[in-house]
């Protein structure tokens, strides 16, 4: 039914390829172009001195009108220290470039939110910190990305308290985000209930803790969920933590009502769900603990590129629904279908922060995006290129933001879906015209 | 034959208006667009996981690759902290986004560089130095703008040490290389020599600092140069300048050869060249002043929004050649004739540094490319218009460059001059594309 690892490596091999040589024909994935007219040269005089002292003057004596005078309200900074870069580790910010790029790329095409790759030449946590906090004036938003585990937790902590606009670090809480989403529409289908359903969560990571914060947030019983690191299930008995892994310690005392001790292996006999962010497998899980979990069985098996069990393995073990990270199997647990819609979002309402109730919000619909009203086991998720996806997840995220107070400015929800309609629309448009017109060349052929 | 003071005040009150009335339909002058074709949803997989990990990795192994596969080498950081903005002085770095954009967006247009305007939430001047460090993983060059003096030497002169890109601060170095331009003009018109002319500069500022130090890189005579500032000449007795301003105290001891003391009056005895950046006139240049300069005199009067001394007046009192900063008088010192060409060039042989010989070639090329061989008193300097000016003088700052060891790639000078216009070209072709398609909106009758 699905192709095997053999034929995996193989086509990756080619991609990877194909990859290397279309970034070498661009040479660069975004770049900043005009998006106010120049009629004639007469124009530089309204942009440039003397006319932009005008602008200038008005935001001096009211510093919100920056958001009404430049791109600040569609600005957001894509920021990595080069860290944790994919699976590859921490490989400095000059190679973590082409992620950021990429990023910017999907923020825009997906999103319509101008987003600019800035990769910060610092391993400390504190300067970078003093560093995002510096960028605020420039931009609307920030989302952090690729940053090293538990140093990310910090940063994101302390970046979301002191900062006057959202910071977001996708790979906690967009990860977060998509899964609860699938969530959502699996325990639908499987007819469990939140906040009675017991999970276990492989690989203690930076997206499975935030997904475990996000799941408590969203109803689920901290007493019924079980953490599992390299070291085995979080438990008060895992007193190493205290000095190793602070949060991982917040956890083991919240977490697993029952101190479950041991591996996966005794965390998962009788769950309802398991997620699985972990080592790529295919034998990470095995399928002796799928089988021991309780009847219609959930599992996220969402590492990459190979998932920690193959899903016909999962199926065969007796699991109902299964997910994992990849394009090419269904249930895609894919953070671009969450950040450019969130970001969206967050902009056009001038945005202060990002709440758990606005990220719960936002999941929400993002499984009423989901094909037959998300109870097709096979598609418990929408895909990117359902493009209303979009405009629908970013309005609710913006309503609840307003609902809460964490709106600068207030708009109707039919303006808001009207507006990021047509920012997605125009990026997409306009992506279409510049190749079409050549500003885009096509690649040459690959011989 | 010009408009007096009360016509310009009218028509400047009328454009500020409109200038304000734009900056609120646009909302924001730049934007970010993609650069590499999405021919389907399947090639975000080459832009982002799992087929970005490739470049990634060739740039983890060599660091320089990063000029190969991501848009660092068209990438340039617009950064301020908003405590000099034009002459609206510290408004903060909210307020100086509109200027940051328009720089911006005059990169582009001009010299087809990708600039991103970037405004720093800090004072400090050692903090502002670390921000620009960090930064250095994503951009080609930085550009410094509005910043204050003193605090602007120190900042451009460690980070021109300390950094592996080329950093400028044009409202130093693009001043300069500009005025020399038209001073080069002058000279020929006149017929006198850069190594014989008596100069003085009026006005001690960050921009005229630099004018004395580029002037005497390129040959003039430190003692036949005088600095007036609001407290008179710049000589040895000046000893409140140890502790004040110690780079004033230092060209207090290399100019001014024979001691003049006094005001400008004293100065300009007898001064073939007359450089105004001080207060805005139209009588901080007395006429009696260049009255008594030496016979053809030359007087460049840059102040803004008035020049020191209104153009016919110093022709009256016998300057044989007049410039200003406007746009509206003949031979216009205006920075956008060089900051767009010297970025092309040191941006496209991935420089290391921007030297003063650089500039200085940069300047003699710009002052080639005026009309008539620069033999016309009335166009010393060429019009933005004149789009060849900038793959011209791009080509020569990037010889230069490659000359003196400062790039970190060679390319011959035709591939030079051909790449920079390219770039020019598909700048403004893409925004008049743009233009042309609705994707920058005509703006709405002005009622």
């Amino acid at each position: 039914m699905y192709m095997d690892r053999d034929d995996y490596l193989v086509k990756s091999k080619e991609a990877a390829k194909e990859a290397l040589r279309l970034h070498s024909f661009y040479r660069g994935k975004i770049e900043v172009n005009l998006k106010s007219c120049v009629r004639d040269f007469n124009d530089f005089a309204l942009w440039y001195s003397p006319g932009v002292a005008e602008p200038c003057k008005k935001i001096a004596e009211n510093k919100e009108d920056v958001y009404k005078y430049t791109n600040k309200a569609n600005l957001c900074a894509v920021v990595s220290d080069g860290t944790r870069v994919l699976g590859l580790g921490d490989i400095g910010p000059e190679a973590s470039m082409p992620v950021m790029e990429g990023k910017a790329l999907l923020f825009k095409y997906l999103g319509g939110v101008d987003a600019f790759p800035i990769c910060v030449d610092t391993k400390d946590a504190d300067e970078l910190i003093e560093f995002v906090k510096m960028l605020q004036p420039s931009f609307g938003a920030i989302n952090l990305e690729d940053i090293s585990s538990p140093k990310c937790f910090y940063v994101l902590d302390r970046l979301k308290k002191e900062c006057e606009i959202p910071v977001w670090h996708d790979d906690q809480q967009g990860t977060a985000l998509v899964t609860l989403a699938g969530l959502f529409n699996a325990l639908k289908i499987v007819d469990k209930k939140i906040d009675q359903v017991k999970t276990v969560l492989i690989g203690a990571g930076a997206a499975n803790i935030c997904t475990v914060r996000l799941f408590i947030a969203a109803g689920m019983d901290p007493e019924k969920i079980i953490l599992v690191d390299s070291r085995g299930t979080l438990h008060k008995g895992r007193t190493e933590l205290i000095e190793q892994h602070p949060i991982k310690w917040e956890l083991a005392q919240t977490t697993n009502g029952s101190q479950v001790a041991g591996g996966a292996a005794e965390a998962c006999k009788d769950a309802d769900v398991l997620i699985g962010l972990s080592k790529p497998g295919p034998k990470t899980i095995k399928k002796a603990w799928v089988e021991s979990m309780a009847k219609e069985a959930i599992v996220f098996a969402c590492a990459n590129p190979v998932p920690e069990i193959w899903p016909w393995e999962a199926k065969e073990a007796g699991a109902r629904i299964v997910s994992t990270g990849r394009s090419d199997f269904p249930n895609q647990v894919n953070n671009s279908l969450g950040f450019p819609a969130i970001f969206r979002g967050v902009l056009d309402i001038h945005a202060i922060r990002i709440s758990d109730k606005m990220c719960i919000a936002a999941a929400e619909e993002l499984a009423a995006c989901a094909p037959d009203g998300g109870l097709n086991p096979e598609m418990i998720l929408p895909s990117m290129d359902m493009w209303e996806v979009f405009p629908r997840v970013a309005t609710v995220t913006a309503m609840k933001g307003i609902e809460q107070g964490l709106a600068r400015i207030s708009i109707s929800r039919e303006e808001c879906y009207d507006k990021a309609k047509s920012f997605i629309k125009r990026a997409q448009d306009q992506t279409r015209m510049a190749m079409e017109m050549g500003f885009i060349a096509e690649p040459p052929e690959n011989k």
